[in-house]
């Protein structure tokens, strides 16, 4: 069995390949050959008894669920994370081993499982898959990435599903597992993967190696992880729906998310088959995001009949059925709502061969994707050519209120668009230091941006610090006369007319666009 | 001022035209000419003192409108109730001076209320426009449609809103009233309805007479009426919002909503003007519209699949931002949820000139059109051609639980695809005993039904007698083999199980279609 494997290519040529950790900015080289086998074998030792779980992938998923696997309620696992070679990751893998946690978090718990895990000596890092065939359970965390085409406006012009990246780190698993070792997929995949890409792939790995095909268990369970103040809650406060390929399956997934979640407050909900929870995940993403579109459709409405839909949507809020109805905004981001829906449909044409996908469900993502367009449409409006050379703030960067993520922000099309426009612009956001997708610096001082006479402030995420912060309206009122336009609807009716003393006021939804 | 008017045209021709009692078949001529004035102002002498209000329709909301309003929490009311005379309503106008409520309703509140403003003589019924001279409020109940073109498959093809009625009754109002009434309109309308269309009508017609046009107050309070078992409730126990053109009107509609309405328990919310009610509405009634059109799509995927999309949907509701997630089913019927996302659209169009409909909201309308012709798609897929000649027990035609509402219910699709097929249909509702739409007698004893052998029987509407049934399973049970084909969900596991044991079962949306 082969204990190394090449690095992932794409890398500059005849340099030594390095990944940065974009917080610190310290360089690690990517070694040619991987090979952690003794170190590996040496960690077993130390954590000689328990049993080994294999966490694959180290993104914001699968880091946070290792450190919460080292720190299981009922159990004392020794805990691998495994992750790529590659230019994002390899810092990661070697961070983790020199004490620091890559993901920084405003949970304070994340910072305490992750040390409590250091001081037990029950956590390590590799990107050497020989760690798979000395795992018992192996948790996928992977990324499974839809591939959009957008126009200039984001409109959504065609997407694919590109599954080479998760068959490949299926292999590496099915080329080196126990034949009775649990796998546990918590990615979200387009509905049909375990059962139709997964398990023949591990099970023709097994028999290439004269295992038994028999013995594997095949779990799927989804995670709802989500980055912020409740990071480490977020897995083991809250809700589960698992299943698996086969009775022992699910006996072994149910097992196993029993000693890393409380489930006595947090009941597990068994699902009939793989199928049932890989929809299950989609289906509530598809819902969140449709319901978001359909919020911005009778934004315009609103808009041109003189409505303030905030008014309007907390008057219907009001009635339990309706509860969940969403307020308008500049868009929607992150990881999910913006690719679920279209993964499901993909699933549904792809992997189940029907004539047609989910076309609510696409159009959700569609409209979603315009949002920030939407936005900068009423500056165009308002300001024709005469955007150009604007000076703009643009409060918050991250696509989530009190989070540092800024995987696709609905705030980087603004962004762009304000950019193509001409607009001399300043970013701040308290949770963003460096701006990964543009390759930015990102302000953290937003007195001193007020300092500076902006032509435009503009609202872009409802972190908690731009509420109801009384320096920053009263340096916002000290400026000269502006337009503040709150794309998210953070400030209040009190603040608004207090504002519009001296400046213009505009609210997305609040019809007086 | 003329106080009669001429009965509406489109009747016999030659022979006077009537208007039948559905419920006992008794017959009204409709007299030609209309004149009410002797007996409204004798009842107004048996209630001298007391505010004047008038009910304009009484339909399924004006009806039971009256019989709140003449039974005011903390006032007295002399209430006048008010239809055209036309076939279908006449002979409301004349049971209610009879002495018999036009509506049979569950909720036992309904009797007790016509039956105590009986007792006090303050309710009265006419069609004498007449009534609209002496009203201090005019509560506008009557309805207005959308004219909806569909194909075969219930497919919408196109759709208009005729408000020609709405404005004549306008016009009958505003050519009668005193300059400083209040008219509180109810009716759910398009979205610009009451500033751009009520307000010029009346103030044309207070023009006309001379009178003054700054007295006249205009408000907008949607109703919530739910016919049903809380059908008083739904008025007097419900959150409502409202808005008037002006101040005055604003204050006026709030000083007479307060005395029908239990607001100390259900605040009144105040709307800042006419389009922001009237859009609430029907973005209340689009979004449930486009919820349920959502779960339509993803039952497909269920079926295909093999995903119990009820159990999924169950456990995604566990989640508070999920909880109203709706389950799959036959599809929407009623007079809102089918019509309101097109009023709303039509006017986005046609009030405000928008280059755009509401497209999303649109779709959602056209995919729970074709709801009921997916439910009967599997029947052709099992039976195919021999699917004529097939004995089919339908257990409910109402489109709502525990009520005997037919209007636009989706089980009439399914009914004429049935019936299209060659199927042999009876069909069974505890509540409904003439299906007017249909012009058909139903069958009240579900038992006498099940002595039949029947091929297949269908769960159309989820009535609570059909729900933990014994005796109707075990006559189910003593049929020889057929198929049971619930639409709405209503069989729990345990009782699809004990049918199977000898019947074929099938749940929409259950995955094992």
């Amino acid at each position: 069995m082969s204990t190394s494997c090449n690095t992932s290519s794409g890398l500059v040529k005849g340099d030594q390949p390095v990944s940065a950790n974009p917080l610190t900015g310290k360089q690690y080289p990517i070694p040619t050959k991987i090979d952690d086998r003794d170190k590996i074998e040496q960690f077993l030792q130390l954590n000689q008894g328990k049993p080994v779980v294999v966490v694959q992938g180290l993104g914001f998923v699968g880091a946070v669920m290792s450190v919460v696997v080292a720190n299981a309620l009922t159990e004392e696992y020794a805990v691998i994370g495994v992750d790529l070679p590659s230019e994002a990751s390899y810092w990661k893998i070697q961070v983790i081993n020199e004490g620091v946690f890559p993901v920084v978090s405003s949970d304070p718990k994340v910072e305490e499982f992750y040390n409590k895990a250091k001081g037990k000596g029950n956590l390590l890092a590799t990107c050497d898959p020989f760690c798979y065939s000395v795992a018992d359970v192996i948790v996928v965390d992977i990324s499974l990435d839809v591939q959009k085409e957008s126009g200039d406006a984001g409109k959504l012009q065609s997407y694919d599903v590109d599954l080479s990246g998760f068959k490949a780190a299926m292999r590496a698993i099915g080329d080196r597992c126990k034949e009775d070792s649990l796998l546990l997929v918590e990615t979200t995949v387009p509905p049909g993967t375990c059962e139709k890409v997964v398990t023949p792939i591990i099970r023709a790995g097994l028999e290439k190696r004269g295992k038994s095909t028999d013995k594997i268990m095949i779990g799927h369970s989804y995670e709802r992880v989500m980055p912020g103040p409740e990071y480490i809650n977020s897995i083991q406060n809250f809700y589960r729906v698992f299943s698996g390929i086969d009775e022992k399956s699910e006996a072994a997934a149910e097992a196993f998310l029993r000693t890393i979640i409380r489930t006595d407050e947090y009941p597990l909900t068994k699902l009939k088959n793989t199928n049932s929870t890989e929809m299950a995940k989609v289906l509530e993403n598809s819902y969140r995001a449709m319901n978001i579109a359909f919020i911005v459709e009778w934004s315009r409405f609103a808009e041109e009949a003189g409505v303030d839909l905030y008014e309007v949507v907390d008057a219907i809020r009001m009635r339990p059925t309706h509860s969940n109805m969403m307020f308008p905004g500049i868009g929607v981001g992150g990881y999910c709502l913006t690719k679920d829906p279209l993964l499901a449909s993909w699933a549904k044409k792809n992997l189940f061969e029907s004539d047609s996908g989910l076309p609510q469900s696409e159009t959700g993502v569609e409209i979603n994707d315009q949002m920030p367009k939407f936005a900068f449409d009423y500056l165009v409006k308002r300001y024709g050519k005469n955007l150009s050379g604007k000076k703009v703030l643009m409060l918050g960067v991250s696509y989530r209120s009190d989070v540092g993520d800024t995987r696709y922000t609905p705030v980087e099309l603004l962004y762009e668009c304000l950019k193509q426009a001409g607009c001399v612009i300043s970013l701040h956001d308290p949770y963003v230091q460096f701006w990964e997708e543009q390759n930015l610096d990102i302000e953290q001082d937003v007195q001193k941006l007020l300092e500076n006479q902006q032509d435009i402030i503009i609202y872009c995420t409802s972190h908690s610090s731009y509420k109801d912060n009384v320096q920053m309206l009263e340096s916002i009122k000290g400026q000269g006369q502006l337009l503040v336009y709150d794309t998210i609807g953070i400030l209040s009716v009190e603040e608004i007319t207090s504002l519009r003393e001296k400046h213009a006021v505009v609210v997305l939804g609040r019809g007086d666009i």
